[in-house]
């Protein structure tokens, strides 16, 4: 196996939860191609591969290494052109900058405050003293003052939601009829928020239930190989 | 000229205000295609065309009558193949789909709301007994009161346009290197609001402002041919 995917864990190394790593693991299924998944938690990340990367994902291919769920789509994309695509064009890829924009402004930033304590409370120890003084200076608030916000995202969330609401009444996918990058955009950030946390943040019935569930199903069950908290 | 643009306009007939008829103009021009505008009230439409349609835009060419401007955008893309592309590919008709979720979910309601009075006051009698009818039916409460939540509206819409922020550090258009109908959809959003109102929904210095502004220089200074108010 020539394929490796460092992905982002906390103290249960079987339950790598970072958004942009399920991204790519969805993108790697997507073109049929076997990976083995190498996960670590935050402090280990600047070590890889000699320090090749600040972020995960970061996959080795062969000779090659490329960080960045995008970066990684736009590579695949382009090294296995005769593999299932995953942009459906170049309108497909430079729209997916946007569906990027919208889950990382609009669902991360909501996720990552509901989710806090429950990511917190995962890593191992020293991960656990990383997360907190790296949060605290971004919010500029304790974890626990944040995850107290984070009840207000919760109550808002759904709302969030609307453009898919809207997508959903023409096709099953953002991608159409098939899923596409831009579906793993959205999946990802939802698939980190059922990983880490027992908030539920989508409710029976909704059209945005059913479509994360038909993603949890694509490539023989792959989101689903991690079970909900 | 066999092709026909029925387009929503206020007392003044030359400025035609709807964002969705806005969207069909630079779908046109995008495929080098000449078209007649013919302008109407809100209670004209549903006589156009011997009531072919409730809403515009309108699009008669020849023989053929599509409306909605998402489905006039794929009747081009499919009747004029060999001239520029709307979508880019499948991905990017797909995914359009999701923008234009999004620009209707987000920025439609805000907007709506900012310019409700500026819209009723611009139109004939007895297309403002209409509005403020169907209106007020829709909001459940009188347009003024409508309008005074809208400044709420005004203070936070500037955050909404974060997805477009993200997008923008990668590319100068949704469509990537030039702009496609995903660009179109979002610009006829804030041109729309752009005609009928003086309030400043985009300010100096924004990427997004800068992205507005050449959307507007598109195809001869299309979006320009009609003046701010």
């Amino acid at each position: 196996m020539t394929r490796r995917l460092y992905a982002l864990c906390g103290t249960d190394r079987t339950r790598p939860f970072s958004p942009h790593v399920w991204k790519t693991k969805l993108s790697l299924a997507h073109k049929g191609l076997d990976f083995d998944v190498a996960p670590g938690g935050f402090t280990e990340i600047p070590k890889l591969e000699r320090g090749a990367t600040t972020i995960v994902p970061l996959l080795r291919d062969g000779d090659i290494l490329v960080s960045d769920s995008f970066e990684i789509a736009l590579y695949l994309e382009a090294t296995y052109r005769e593999r299932p695509t995953l942009f459906g064009g170049e309108g497909g890829k430079a729209t997916a900058r946007f569906v990027e924009g919208w889950s990382q402004t609009t669902l991360h930033p909501a996720i990552g405050r509901i989710a806090i304590m429950d990511i917190h409370d995962r890593l191992d120890p020293v991960d656990q003293a990383y997360f907190r003084q790296s949060r605290e200076q971004r919010f500029g608030k304790p974890l626990e003052a944040v995850a107290e916000a984070g009840q207000a995202d919760l109550e808002a969330f759904s709302a969030k939601l609307e453009p898919l609401r809207h997508m959903l009444k023409f096709q099953p996918f953002l991608g159409g009829d098939r899923p596409l990058f831009a579906d793993y955009i959205v999946f990802g950030a939802l698939q980190w928020a059922r990983i880490v946390s027992r908030q539920r943040l989508l409710a029976d019935g909704d059209v945005v239930t059913d479509w994360f569930e038909r993603c949890l199903d694509l490539h023989d069950g792959l989101g689903r190989s991690v079970t909900a908290a």
